[in-house]
């Protein structure tokens, strides 16, 4: 079927059901960030392949509303398709729902899949369409006409075990129930993956770059069952979770078990991270406590262990990424470089490195005006070669069995611009004044996200994504609470969190400029004015100083950096030979 | 009636109605921050003078809430009354719901005064003890104990005209029209007395320091009614109302016209401005859209008439402040100095000035360690001498016919020690890092509250309250909706508002060191990153520069303050006699 077929098809379905506009949004019954094949119905239905959008489907129009980043990709991908670009206004915000509410007649039904809508978007398209009196009804067009559709993935799943991990899976229920207490909660439903797989020790390959496993969970006090596909697990790991009072049943019977929760109970439940099917399943007298998971806080906060262990990662991940730099080096102007074989050179360094699984991501490799394009991914076609000049930008990490890592340089490749060194310079003072700020308790994302800017905005300079996002232990590269940009979440930096400090600019059609270091938040001091806390930087690899302009840096940041080099000197070097100590010593060397 | 006998009366009501707990909160109908004498239940109940509080009564207890700025005062204040202070550990957090939750037994009757309470507060206290099952009954225990009560307020009230205000009254209610429409409302309650004064370019005396009038206003598409006392408004300024198609009724007839809004119709109403009680006479097959008023963002961003008025009436002002500072020079040592009669002085010079009316709150003057409490208000019991040594805070406001005031500046009495002088340095490095950022358009206040700390956090010092707060034009000194704290607010900050940084350092028992300019946001440029904004200070009075220690700030700061400070010579000096001239060109000169 061709996508104007499709979407013939789907139009067809609407007529015969009375559905005025039909929703697909790019999730899927876990409200996952990366989705798998089973569930990518925006490329099934459109051929755009950019991660995040939304299709809306009407007799008149069908458009797909994607963000910045996706706008030459997306004008490129839907050619032909019967489907037209909505270029959103601002990233992230649901703007189709205003186009909904202005174009369809009162009282018109809406279509949409209600496993791939999420609490809070199912309820605010029911709030926000209010005035219209607007129907919703759950209506799968895309199953019909999908053939040959990919089945769930059926990779093995494993059991971590708790020495590497720090904590045992029983003593992560108890304080999940401390905080289902807390919130006098009786059931919890958990459908995120990573909740799971931190909460159950268990790890997968479900999904592209997250490690994790489908599967649901359905806690109370007494009960902790895991519903999973009954092969994914051998039997010494179900032995194990059910010594740690984990009861097995079937991925799909999670349903049945919601439909008949006790009457009158209370169910602890994530508006952000279940999906509106699953919600709407739980009987209308149980009353739902909608609360982020309790598990996703205790998750950001990494224990010890988990702390220790990924230094180590850091030491290696530190390694590869320098003789990748010096790969880059030594090659260039000899052997042809590409985005792509540089991403793959830099893949094979990290896979060398004991306990490598997998990359945290695809690799960002933008060359010059690539990498102004904040998420450019190089592909067959886009490819093109390095040469001696310009910047290059790789932004890339590495799963390993003890931990996970993501880290953005740009490596000038010679006949550097004065606009180039003076962006570089100041992305790289704004990273530092983000790594070394100190602050008291309680401070959010948000107020570090400001103070790393600052020194950007002094020149009028700014850049449309956050400046960092949690990181999981062998985990999501991308996890909550936290979050470091402008939006108003008030969710505390705490103790033991790992997030990524990553300024950037971007000059369309020129160049890119992103640095990217992954801190912990540490201990500080105390006095008579608070808790303060600092950033321990947990990323260990070079930083090029070839083009920093001293000037616009004050002797705090260049003490930063030299201290910074110092330490990436001493743990990395003993792990690398003669010729890439020299060259790290180099690159490392006092500004 | 002694509190103790009054605590027994409310007890046996409580008795004979069944009610476990009884809860007065500090607020009035229009959930006003100063309370008319009528509404000041607290001080009535407990002999508490503070602003902040709440009460909650049970028969085995009686607490007052109050946060750490009211803790010396409350101690004193309810000896012998039979209430106890119950210390909140967060500012603003209404900690005693979490108490009755654990305290009272499941199916609980709580009473409160449902006039008193805002529709927010209602409903939290709804949901957050919904799991004990408590039900809420309004209870008025105050007025059959209340003898010889206060009357409501009956000062006149007048319009101001359109030409020094800038904007119509029927041109301000097309505005909210519009923004009824945008959200499809109907009709639209607004019970804020600020709110009221802008929307029908009213002013009044009903509570101090704001000039404001005890009012209502439902506005729909085709009427608007202002509810008020029939005999506040002179005949001419009902003519004028009459004439922008403004309807006038009875203040309490409100009630009624709530009661009996068409059925299935819409209204939007503001649940932080609105009281529980109103909103309750809403017939329940009205639709509430609970938002912010309107107004309450029109009324933030100045017109140029509005803004042009404020420069005046800050050269009052900083005429006033200028005279002030030369008066404590040349008296002390002298004459005695007292907290008390330094505000008279100040209050004297300010009067000096045409179209000064008051003061915009009551002045905090304290020397020494009544610096370090920030909302210390000297009373004749608490009154001492300046002395010539230690610091001298005066944080003081004027309303104005042509604007409101607000400034802080720390008077160096001399001998001071070291850390005076450093915490002298870094507030104002902290001030003048606020006032000179530049920022991109929709950065919000908690974004500038981060930049304004910074420096202090470098040096691990803090200060416990928000940076700044919005500015009325001739109306209350803290308005809404902006404000520069570190909570989640998402209100960007806008071109127009008018707003304080004052950052702070408080060492209990030694000193308190504040200094406060009024800012307003301007355009500063616009390139391909943004529309970027600045500030420009509005403020015009010196700053203190004996105490500076240079070494501490950057070239930026220094640059900032001798530009400051040429522009405040350059401002005042025609309003000043040759003395004055003299003393204002040495507090100016160049660091």
């Amino acid at each position: 079927m061709t996508y104007p077929e499709k979407l013939n098809a789907i139009r067809q379905q609407m007529k015969t059901d009375g559905v005025a506009a039909y929703i697909i949004p790019s999730a899927d019954p876990h409200i996952s960030e990366y989705l798998p094949d089973h569930y990518k119905c925006i490329t099934f239905t459109t051929g755009f392949k950019g991660s995040v959008s939304t299709v809306v489907i009407t007799q008149d129009f069908a458009g797909l509303w994607a963000d910045f980043r996706y706008f030459e990709q997306a004008e490129e991908q839907l050619k032909d398709s019967g489907f037209e670009l909505v270029k959103l206004k601002i990233q992230g915000n649901p703007e189709y729902i205003q186009w909904l509410g202005e174009t369809l007649p009162k009282g018109a039904i809406i279509g949409f899949d209600e496993k791939l809508v999420s609490i809070l978007l199912g309820e605010l398209l029911h709030k926000e369409l209010a005035y219209k009196q607007i129907n919703f009804q759950h209506k799968d067009y895309l199953s019909p006409i999908w053939e040959n559709r990919p089945a769930l993935p059926t990779h093995p799943a494993f059991l971590v075990a708790d020495e590497c991990i720090g904590q045992s899976v029983s003593s992560k229920l108890e304080k999940v129930r401390e905080a289902l207490k807390k919130h006098h909660a009786e059931y919890h439903l958990i459908s995120s993956l990573d909740d799971l797989a931190w909460l159950f020790n268990i790890r997968g390959a479900d999904v592209s770059y997250n490690p994790v496993v489908l599967s649901f969970a359905l806690i109370s006090e007494n009960q902790a069952t895991l519903y999973i596909q009954h092969d994914k697990l051998n039997a010494a790991d179900k032995a194990s979770l059910a010594k740690s009072g984990v009861e097995i049943l079937a991925y799909d019977s999670i349903a049945n078990d919601l439909k008949f929760l006790p009457a009158e109970s209370s169910i602890l439940i994530d508006p952000k991270r279940n999906c509106f099917a699953l919600y709407k399943l739980i009987p209308t007298s149980v009353k739902r406590i909608l609360e982020t998971n309790p598990s996703t806080q205790l998750k950001a906060v990494k224990n010890e262990i988990e702390v220790a262990n990924t230094r180590r990662a850091m030491i290696k991940d530190g390694v590869a990424i320098t003789q990748f730099l010096k790969w880059v080096k030594d090659t260039i102007g000899k052997t042809e470089i590409t985005e792509l074989s540089a991403a793959a050179q830099l893949k094979a360094f990290r896979a060398n490195q004991n306990g490598f699984i997998g990359e945290s991501f695809n690799t960002i490799a933008g060359y010059k005006s690539h990498g102004a394009l904040p998420h450019y991914a190089a592909s067959a076609e886009s490819d093109v070669a390095i040469q001696s000049d310009g910047l290059f930008l790789v932004d890339s990490g590495g799963q390993y069995r003890y931990g996970t890592t993501d880290i953005t340089r740009v490596l000038p490749m010679g006949n550097n611009t004065e606009e180039e060194r003076i962006d570089y310079t100041l992305v790289l003072k704004a990273m530092i004044e983000g790594c070394k700020t100190r602050f008291p308790k309680g401070t959010c994302g948000y107020q570090i996200d400001a103070i790393t800017r600052r020194p950007m905005w002094d020149y009028a300079l700014n850049y449309g994504h956050g400046t960092g996002h949690g990181v999981g232990y062998f985990l999501n590269v991308h996890e909550g609470p936290q979050i470091f940009n402008a939006t108003a979440t008030p969710i505390p930096v705490e103790l033991g969190m790992i997030t990524s400090i990553e300024p950037g600019i971007y000059r369309s059609g020129k160049h890119g400029i992103r640095i990217e270091n992954l801190v912990l938040t540490i201990a500080d001091q105390t006095n008579e004015f608070n808790e303060f806390y600092a950033f321990e930087t947990l990323t260990l690899a070079p930083i090029d100083t070839t083009l920093v302009k001293k000037e616009l840096l004050e002797k705090a940041h260049i003490d930063w950096l030299n201290t910074y080099h110092a330490n990436v000197y001493a743990k990395l070097s003993p792990f690398l030979n003669e010729e890439e100590k020299v060259f790290l010593g180099k690159m490392t060397s006092e500004l």
